[in-house]
């Protein structure tokens, strides 16, 4: 487990064990190239089994097998079906892997601009319309430039009387 | 190099040499934990001294000094000053590098809804509203749920006439 910082630490001249960085912890559990890839393949092609994925990433065997079981463990994904061979079962996101969604996006929108298009675009199943990941203000409403974000120490919350 | 199939590929039965998924290679550039720290201590907390990022990392410093290379090699990061010490320069992010602010952000909403809340906010530097990564439909204007975004190839542009 890397034991990085937490992000307020610099920020606040205190550090509060326990309270780690959310993109550090993040990282911990798809800090990984290969683990991403997984999970973009999962979102955006509907692979679940063993064979879809390998195919795709070309990936050692013992490799492939040892990051699905990670994604499992980490609740990431859920493994279906039983058998002592992995290719017999499949592989299905949860919610929480679900909600990776954005990142491999912004990764993704990221690459579009910088390295080039790429092949994909991504859409709204509902009517179709172009989804872009946006960072937005829910002051004005804008979307921010990203010099023009900052990050501050999350508020308290007033503890309760008691 | 990593060489993972274009997110289109299986979508369209066909692969299109030379234009890889940009989620890959995105993934090329940042796909490594400390990379992706460092580039968050430089976006959130303002480091440029290799000193800093040591301290804030608790990393090697050969692994450190092969990472600053790498962002610098890949133009996320400019290095400032010379010498022949990473400690008498300094490491300014570029566009580039400063443009992957939302993959940073999008780990951390991430992360604070499934792993707890962190202690940093994001806010908007002109009017201290909170900023916040969103998949937004360009046609609905909805902010989408992950499960209802799918994939598709770019469509082509048409060709000039000659």
């Amino acid at each position: 487990m890397m034991q990085a910082r937490c992000l307020d630490a610099p920020m606040l001249g205190k550090t509060y064990p326990g309270q780690d960085c959310s993109a550090a912890r993040s990282l911990e559990l798809v800090g990984e190239r290969w683990t991403l890839l997984i999970l973009r393949d999962a979102m955006f092609r509907n692979y679940v089994r063993y064979s879809q994925f390998a195919e795709s990433l070309g990936i050692a065997t013992n490799v492939l097998a040892k990051r699905l079981d990670g994604l499992v463990a980490s609740g990431l994904m859920e493994a279906r079906g039983t058998g002592p061979r992995a290719d017999h079962r499949e592989y299905h996101l949860t919610e929480r892997g679900m909600d990776l969604k954005p990142v491999v996006m912004a990764l993704t929108a990221w690459g579009d601009k910088w390295l080039g298009p790429g092949p994909a675009v991504f859409r709204h199943g509902s009517d179709g319309g172009s989804v872009v990941v946006e960072a937005r203000c829910t002051e004005c409403g804008d979307v921010v430039n990203p010099a023009d974000i900052v990050a501050r120490r999350r508020p308290v919350p007033p503890s309760p009387k008691s």
